[in-house]
């Protein structure tokens, strides 16, 4: 009796286990890590251009990066930079920011203002870094676990519709239809519920293919890549087989044909 | 003509200037940034969180540094983790904490999931480190902006308040009754608009001596307490006197009284 108990709970162990097992659970995570860094890292830019705005109103940085840099750099004392040192922490734009110093209306900070604003500043460089990290991960990783539907869209774009699907095994699983709408489901349900439009796509419509296509075709494209896809699941799921250079193939014929 | 403008745009920087010169300014982001801050961490470490529990399902982490510090020293390989290590970083539970260890179902991160999953731990550690800083800065700070209201009542429950006023001219002129209810502007509305239940606090709720009254007693005590705040706040923002010393006594003497 204790023995096959001991044994039951073995095999028990052992399915929960290689449930957690696959790579594929790692790029789950990522992705999911990813998009809240990149959230997370742009709250913390907007608190500290909000912040930085008592000390320089006029300046506009050209990025979250260069804000940080500069005020990591000069934020204790901006009127002692140089156009060269503002050239070669920011690029371009050294002289007309140089201008905008000299004119500047804002105060410098208090050292204990500098300092605390600065930790701010190199918070964000650190997140950056952090999903800088995640990223490359993910382009190897991804790109292992799903080598024919990364073929056809970005690498990215495949996580994140990995992770909404829950595993390779249900993605390769869903009709091309559901693929088209994962991420959409709150306008799915609103559709269905209260009679809205239905929608075209969910994450899909990140793709750049998309995003840069004209508006009467998108929902076109999010179809025709959501077929393909669905195709390259099942592939990357159970025969393994790398069939996506045809599918790609594919897609390039149907958007030549579309353009006529 | 050409003089008289410059002169006049001179006068108009010069009053922009001032606005922004005053420390209350960076109190009030120091504030918002802090809370900021608080908030973006607790994201990460349930990022962390849910990542980890695929390689050690089992483990309940006592706080979100213990998680950070965890998978920083002994995520790439837990099972080699003894029981001293498992103390010197975490202090109490080792023996339990080595016991999960070794009955994990959950496997090892390959090297490049661990290192990226770390860089996550680390920026943990890193928001931290930061949110300690603002702390610091606010405690200096607020307390020589609001040397009244700090003596009172917690320096960022008040630098809280500093912020949602705008100013400490603003705070200062405020009625009891307003500073009160600042930052419960939404269940006011909602009061005013639907008839549900006036809200007998905002930020104040946050006092630890609110938080730990009788419920029946945490509305007259936001009441008392929002009284003698509003008349610090004219102290701070223009007598510029120190007359907190009588103020607690005040309260205290209230307190001493409401619990008879």
């Amino acid at each position: 009796m204790q023995e096959k108990r001991a044994r039951l709970m073995g095999v028990a162990r052992e399915s929960l286990s290689n449930r957690y097992a696959g790579e594929e659970h790692a790029v789950m995570q990522a992705i999911n890590s990813y998009l809240e860094v990149e959230k997370v890292r742009n709250q913390v830019f907007e608190r500290l251009e909000e912040w930085y705005t008592i000390y320089f109103p006029e300046y506009r940085p050209s990025s979250p990066t260069a804000l940080a840099k500069f005020v990591i750099s000069f934020g204790m004392d901006k009127r002692k930079a140089n156009v060269d040192e503002l050239r070669k922490t920011l690029g371009e734009g050294a002289e007309r920011l140089h201008q905008q110093i000299s004119n500047s209306i804002g105060r410098e900070p208090e050292k204990e203002e500098y300092d605390t604003i600065k930790t701010l500043a190199e918070s964000e460089l650190a997140l950056l870094d952090v999903e800088n990290k995640i990223d490359a991960y993910l382009a190897k990783s991804a790109k292992k676990v799903m080598p024919n539907i990364t073929t056809i869209i970005d690498y990215k774009v495949a996580a994140e519709l990995l992770a909404k699907a829950g595993s390779m095994e249900k993605m390769a699983m869903m009709p091309a239809s559901t693929i088209q709408l994962l991420g959409a489901e709150k306008a799915l349900f609103k559709h269905l519920k209260y009679g809205t439009k239905p929608p075209k796509y969910g994450i899909l419509f990140k793709l750049p293919q998309i995003v840069s296509a004209q508006k009467k075709m998108k929902g076109r494209l999010a179809r025709l890549y959501a077929n393909k896809i669905s195709i390259a699941a099942k592939a990357d799921a159970f025969s393994k087989n790398f069939i996506a250079d045809r599918l790609k193939a594919d897609i390039e014929k149907a958007l030549k044909k579309g353009k006529k």
